[in-house]
């Protein structure tokens, strides 16, 4: 299985809105509102790591009031 | 009591506006117009760490002509 | 209960020997190494904001291999 | 006055005795410890900014354990 | 012969749509979607650096999507 | 006298006009289009350190298309 | 197949050194020196992401001379 | 004639020497000292990019105290 940390940076104002549609999103295993350099950060998990770039692609990027997102891949050696 | 350093940065020539607003949020202890990285800073305080998080995110960041905020909050060892 | 994410740099080399130390830290509840702009993300749990902060100062910061840390504290709204 | 507030990174593990010779720096007007992407925040004030400067590369940058420092230069307009 | 690696962020949701223009700018060689803190990656191609610089200038950054580009030059010793 | 060095970012496309702009602030001795993480870099001088803040928050950063800058003071010791 | 592409930071002065060393390891397909934020770009291929990892941090980040590597991992849609 | 821009980060405590010795570098035409995020700026004029990247790999990054540049070369349009 694949595991992604994604660090999110939203339009000021729209957290709790951005927070409430990732919750939905299937690959997001859990979200926080954060203090400090990023507004969110949402863990996801898949199969692949492709599963993971497409789910941060196609939905996360996706959610209105996302400016830029950061992904952390989990490497398991 | 738990204290916040927020870093922000705005819109070129929201300057003084975004400044004229903060001085009157409650939590705002300070603010100063900077030279460099960011734009200003404001000096936050709040019984708890969750009220900063919670006067940043509903207060600070909903200024109008705000872009972005980084949060340094204080550790008391 | 506060929460705090810390994204961790540590000297090339000296990853899973970083990963081995903070797993046995008492507040950290899980560690992965990552690929990207960070080498491990760490997550903690303490009663207080200032008892992740010492954990961070006074546990995380001080595994032989650490560079720098950002930790990221959760804000609950 | 010139203010200015300078952001530190030290050596993991050395955060309070950069602290303690911090406060002892005489432009220095108040120093913290910090979460997130900087270990500490130190305020500065001095006649003019060039004393500023100063004060940063001859005093606060010769702390043994500083590792960067980032100046952040108040502006008065 | 010239060669800039442009590392570029894009408006969340135009990141095939950007892709699919940039595979049509002349110089451009390659260009792969990323996960992280880029969004893609380009390589580009020509006889100058200066040619690079315009074309990054000119064609890169003028593809609508693109908020951000950070080019970083091949040097050959 | 008083030196700063601005380095700006500006929207895709709108180079050459911010360029065109920055060239007639009176403060601004030079100004060069870059390659890399900035847009441009224009050098600023001013009797004092002030008047450059005055300078880059009420000319440079009001230049249309300019998103951000970060401003280097210069240290005279 | 994983591709991923690694800027790597180098001591100053070891930057061919490092070269020569990453140019010999088995999953790096090519290798730059660079102007700009990062020193060289170093491109990866492998069978997994996982395996890209595990020479990232098994390999590359082993070379002597490197100080950190933040690698962007390409994404197929 | 190509033009770059060296952004320069000193070991604290080193920046007055590093400063002397650039002013000696052939292709340095001018150097600052810095408040802010760096703490150096460094301006080198070649006939050819590969010469000014030439200079920083092997006279600039090699001056002792450096601990890292970024570059930032100037475009003709």
């Amino acid at each position: 299985m694949a595991t992604g940390f994604v660090l999110i940076s939203v339009e000021p104002g729209r957290e709790r809105e951005v927070f409430q549609e990732l919750v939905q999103v299937e690959e997001v295993v859990d979200v926080h509102l954060l203090f400090g350099e990023y507004d969110l950060i949402a863990r996801l998990e898949a199969d692949t790591y492709d599963a993971i770039g497409d789910a941060v692609v196609n939905k996360v990027r996706k959610v209105p009031g996302v400016i830029s997102t950061k992904t952390l891949a989990r490497i398991q050696l």
